[in-house]
């Protein structure tokens, strides 16, 4: 019988390290406190993933450790907010080990140094079925500021930041089920953006001034760009030849028609997608750049409310069966 | 084949009529916003539950609703905050129904119109496994005074809300492991306690009050003790004659003694434990009183800081295997 430790005993060695801020209480207490500045408003968002739908469960413990936060960040920085902090909730399977707790322990180690967030409470429970891990994350920005996804208006620019596609594509290439494989760094790159999503949060205080609508692309972009000309009362036109696409995905696209239609609706991007009005186009663009997070444009907002389009080569539009992948 | 409803049909026929405030945008956007009032802390606190481990998949959808949310309100009143909203996170096992989600949210309804808070987001997502619920709950309170373990001193009194016991050997009914089988209705309190448990919101400002140390009972109360004895750098002795049991309880207590380990260390209470210095202890019991809660003295803090004990009838200290049932 293999001896493991207790609930306490993993809170104390691995979690407790994590949650560095005063009103955290070093893990000790029921709940933590927070203080909030004068002026700001709290941004709150919560996502789950869970074994089997989300992840593998042989992908490594700081992988899941850093989907599972980032998909978090990722919506923060949708919203023009700063992450502050965090609570977890963990269940463990039943054959979880220390050494698995460790590496994911890491893995939020890690992450919380490059995002500067740290670990404000949550809970660690066994789970009678598969590992879940659920994640509600905080962030602040000035009061009032929040970008909305319902702010779009004609004739404003549509951009998206990074390359499309990546991470879907990766999870295909792991499921075998796309014909033209790409080798080496390519593959690798695809792979990668499938297990360590990006988010933007760098972005956020430019999205706060540029921004007429945003959100981060995690259901596919046809789907986003639907949910948010629809908040918005618009329509949207996109061009498939603007799409920002990496070098890997560009070339599966060329040779696997099934490729295009992941790109634009297999999700799990974690990108964003905002609008901004034309004549701040550029200074959003270059002021982006500045932060490291390159921005393409790819379509403008129009006044026709019906469903978004995205035009082809020919200029007509693309169809697909649905807009988006559902973890549902 | 069953044709059940997408996420976004869930979301729009079931959640978003649970979130009333604004800031939530009515679950149409990817977080909420929670505006501070300023000179108030807020509090955070988060609590998974998944099924096999916390409850019965075949417990009312209602009922597992209700101690989802309940076990986190009762964190945040042990702490002294009153509740003001949560974030909801859903994984719905393969074989979920409508009817099972609507009996779900019509249970949130009926417990956020009784402790007064509001779903304020979160998501809904499909488990390859069983059922599991996360929710992350905050509170507010005025700033400095969160109550927490660790101020308990020598010569405090402790207090206990309610009963004890009263969840825990309701789940020995159900799994058929107790001998002395209550009847009628002190079995039916015994069950409903372990389906309900009932938060003492109400007690959140007479704790900041007047209260040294508190925390809610979930563990176990010799168990929660000794978390709150640590915390505070002292010892403590309870009486066992002093302590409140329901009816049901105190049948099973006087007919098999295994039932009073149970109730010492079963948890699933959901009752305050709460220390208060000697000369304000009237004054405390008195205004619980007038909320409608009910406080007994249970024993008292001591110098020493050894584990805590629990006197039997002729004064000797209880011993057990373990003070704490663990759902890890």
């Amino acid at each position: 019988m293999v001896v493991r430790p207790s609930e306490f005993a993993l809170i104390e060695r691995y979690f407790r390290p994590l949650a560095a801020d005063p009103g955290a209480f070093g893990l000790t207490d029921d709940a933590a406190v927070f203080v909030p500045k004068s002026g700001e408003d709290l941004v709150l968002q919560a996502d789950l993933i869970t074994e089997g739908v989300h992840f593998f469960a042989a992908d490594p413990p700081a992988a899941i450790a850093a989907k599972a936060l980032r998909v978090n960040l990722s919506d923060l920085a949708g919203k023009g907010a700063t992450p502050v902090g965090y609570l977890l909730s963990l269940a463990l399977g039943p054959a979880w080990t220390e050494d698995w707790v460790r590496g994911f322990a890491d893995g939020l180690a890690a992450d919380q140094e490059r995002f500067r967030v740290t670990l404000y409470g949550g809970d660690t429970n066994r789970s009678a079925n598969g590992l879940t891990i659920s994640i509600a994350a905080f962030g602040r920005l000035p009061a009032g500021s929040i970008v909305r996804r319902s702010g779009a208006a004609p004739g404003d620019i549509v951009f998206v930041s990074g390359t499309i596609g990546d991470a879907a594509l990766g999870l295909r290439i792991r499921q075998g089920t796309i014909d033209a494989m790409p080798a080496g760094k390519a593959a690798d790159h695809l792979l990668e953006r499938y297990l360590f999503p990006q988010p933007r949060t760098e972005l956020a205080p430019t999205l706060r001034r540029y921004a007429t609508s945003a959100l981060d692309v995690s259901d596919g972009l046809m789907g986003d760009f639907a949910h948010l000309c629809r908040a918005s009362k618009v329509g949207g036109e996109l061009d498939v030849t603007a799409l920002p696409l990496s070098a890997g995905a560009r070339r599966l696209a060329d040779h696997d028609p099934s490729a295009l239609t992941t790109i634009l609706t297999g999700g799990d991007d974690y990108e964003i997608l905002a609008t901004v009005p034309e004549p701040d186009a550029d200074s959003f663009a270059a002021e982006s750049a500045k932060t490291g997070v390159v921005l393409s444009r790819i379509g403008r907002i129009v006044a026709d409310a019906g469903p978004p389009v995205i035009l082809d080569h020919d200029g007509r539009p693309l169809r697909f069966q649905r807009l988006s992948h559902t973890h549902f």
